[in-house]
């Protein structure tokens, strides 16, 4: 008998779980809020108007074309109930055989939600647009000020947080302005444009091996980017950023603070937590079994960045690959269990990490070898071309980077509402 | 000495008056309150997912690299003091020398401004984004109801007014759901969508000659469109739109409605008109002296759709053309006078209007040739890229719709915000 298959999320996760079900006596319904999935790892690039929205977001429709066992239904999931298999929705409820939860993690501010009206996260498409429109709309500002102290703050951006978001970021944006805005302005010096970057920690991309992360911080350095760790962020208000360094007070002038640090379990995922009493992990993540099923939930899976998984004694990141390859798990565990084979066991094939850092320079990690500059670079770029979803995707982003690459032109720096 | 020339308004005729003006001994400052210019004539592109926003809007700073002359600041003009020579703006005021208006017309309700809540209008790059939320929603709703009656109206799409802007819009929506969104669905078949196309007057097109306004009608049907003349709007709720027809009310249960008819004087222009007592004519637009500026006022020149221009008898249109060729005629018209020389005359050259019915299918009249079909629609394809304001988005169109010819991909379908 056909089995139908809840997915709560599009992401990475979702999506990979619902295309490998293909094949299999399996009806999939997937639940999101969006009607696109998103190509996280290239959201700064959208945030500082590098590519455009449709280069990196897929609507599911066009996604899932070709996947006729897949409907999509357009709608937050609300709330679960394990007993009698169901999950609700905005406009009514949805009955499962099995559930995987991909909803991925939420952006958090350690408790700080006001920050988040002064400083923007990273985390969605409408995010992306939100920071694009904040990041361009100082600058718009800066020309039109008289004033010189208020162009100064204007022209001063900062950024929160020193993972692989916040690293991309401020590469980008120091990219942007030595590079992508000469003869853009009148009034301005796109040159006088600092770019700080603030992390709590002793390093950037804590989770890099230490020669990359000495190749990273370089690299900032030479984009001009200013550095701050060991800074611990204790209030941002709209043109202020207050840090605390060695004990001392540190007060930065911005009226741009973007932040790229901190995740949290929020939304569905949370109402999954306490349906289910889900183990949990200090950062509030679900425990799951080897079967990435919910102990004591065998007909629940939980997919992605969500997922708390120990391997090697160390716990897996949340990045694309780990999403991807715990979606195709899943399916594969159903198809075997359907065929009454053996369960797969899950296990992390690292194929290596990577951040970009401007123009022609990147650091990589890729296991058998460590990259840093131009070669790391030009790996990264194909690497995320090949990885984009459907064929479309490939050839805007080739053609949209090579137009650039060639012409030195700006991209989408629109500010729309 | 230096003259200062102030331009409100970056449409066509504010852009193409600014670029002008270079090589000649001008200071320009350019106030929009966007920091874009907007291609107008394919925004019902992004309104339907064709195109990307940034394929149709190029940042001001991007189209003036290469004119140092020419300052731009992100601010809405707010009034103007013709005696002082000065425009107040948000951040303060501006003195000119001489002052182009190209601030355009804004959409109207002809005096039902409440219906704008139901029925988005097509004037700038945030309606189009707005209406392509609409209609990608309507259809992820119809998705997930479980209601037939509310799937039905869910999919009927009302547009007001048969203008190009109507036309164009109806045309693609039905090309989109009758070619675009095959194998997208599971429980809605797209092809059963209604797309009604709403005119009070009696025909479509009604600025064109009579046989491209038969062969467009004749485009319309056949894509499917129900082509309602002689309908007046009565009344637009969330789920009606009621029309009176022939002394008839007739209402079509519909849950978006999107308005392309009617345009107004507003804002700055409004405040223009008042400020230095224009004469206007039956429309608000302002009617101007032989060499474009305002009756008693010989520094302010009105540019584009504000201005009213009688030509051979007839009142020549709010086209894209026609504000370039005034743009360009102010521009001229300040050189010539710089240099001493005799005043040029301004006369429209009418190289003809086209209107796209989906694809493959367009109508044009050229003034020595009348077109209509497959030889229209590429002729429109090719004036149209050839008239973008960048190379950058030349290229961008051209890859789009080329891409999007061959593969039949859909395009920028994204519900944002």
């Amino acid at each position: 008998m056909t089995q139908h298959i809840v997915i709560v999320g599009g992401g990475f996760a979702g999506l990979f779980a619902a295309r490998a079900l293909k094949g299999g006596d399996f009806r999939v319904t997937l639940l999101d809020k969006h009607n696109f999935h998103t190509f996280q790892p290239l959201l700064y690039q959208v945030a500082t108007g590098a590519l455009a929205t449709g280069d990196i977001a897929t609507p599911y429709r066009q996604a899932f074309r070709k996947f006729p066992h897949v409907t999509v239904l357009m709608a937050k999931a609300m709330g679960i109930d394990p007993a009698r298999k169901t999950v609700t929705h905005e406009q009514g409820e949805i009955t499962y055989d099995h559930l995987f939860v991909a909803s991925g993690l939420e952006h958090s501010y350690f408790g700080h939600d006001e920050w988040q009206e002064v400083s923007p996260p990273l985390k969605t498409l409408d995010h992306a647009l939100e920071m694009r429109n904040r990041i361009f709309r100082a600058f718009e500002q800066a020309e039109l000020t008289e004033n010189a102290e208020e162009r100064r703050k204007l022209l001063t951006f900062a950024v929160v947080g020193a993972g692989p978001t916040g690293v991309e970021l401020a590469g980008q944006l120091a990219t942007l302005v030595r590079y992508g805005m000469k003869n853009d302005f009148r009034r301005v010096n796109p040159a006088d444009t600092r770019v700080v970057l603030v992390e709590a920690g002793g390093e950037v991309l804590p989770a890099m091996p230490p020669s990359l992360r000495e190749a990273a911080l370089r690299s900032l350095e030479k984009l001009g980017v200013e550095v701050r760790t060991g800074a611990k962020v204790e209030k941002i208000t709209a043109d202020t950023l207050i840090m605390r360094r060695d004990g001392q007070e540190d007060v930065l002038e911005t009226a741009t603070v973007l932040w790229g640090a901190g995740v949290k379990v929020g939304g569905f995922a949370a109402e999954l937590v306490n349906a289910t009493a889900a183990p949990t992990d200090r950062a509030g993540r679900v425990t799951v079994n080897a079967d990435l099923s919910v102990p004591g939930h065998a007909d629940i899976f939980i997919l992605g960045d969500l997922a708390s998984i120990e391997q090697d004694g160390k716990f897996l990141p949340g990045v694309a690959p780990v999403a991807i390859q715990t979606g195709e798990f899943a399916a594969k565990l159903l198809k075997a269990r359907a065929k009454g084979e053996k369960d797969p066991v899950f296990r992390y094939k690292d194929r290596g990490s990577m951040a970009v850092i401007g123009l022609h320079h990147a650091v990589g990690d890729l296991g058998f070898m460590r990259l840093s500059g131009y070669p790391a670079w030009f790996i990264w770029a194909l690497v995320h071309i090949m990885s984009l979803i459907v064929p479309e995707k490939r050839f805007r982003v080739f053609v949209q980077w090579g137009w650039k690459y060639i012409t030195r032109a700006s991209g989408d720096q629109l500010i729309t509402r």
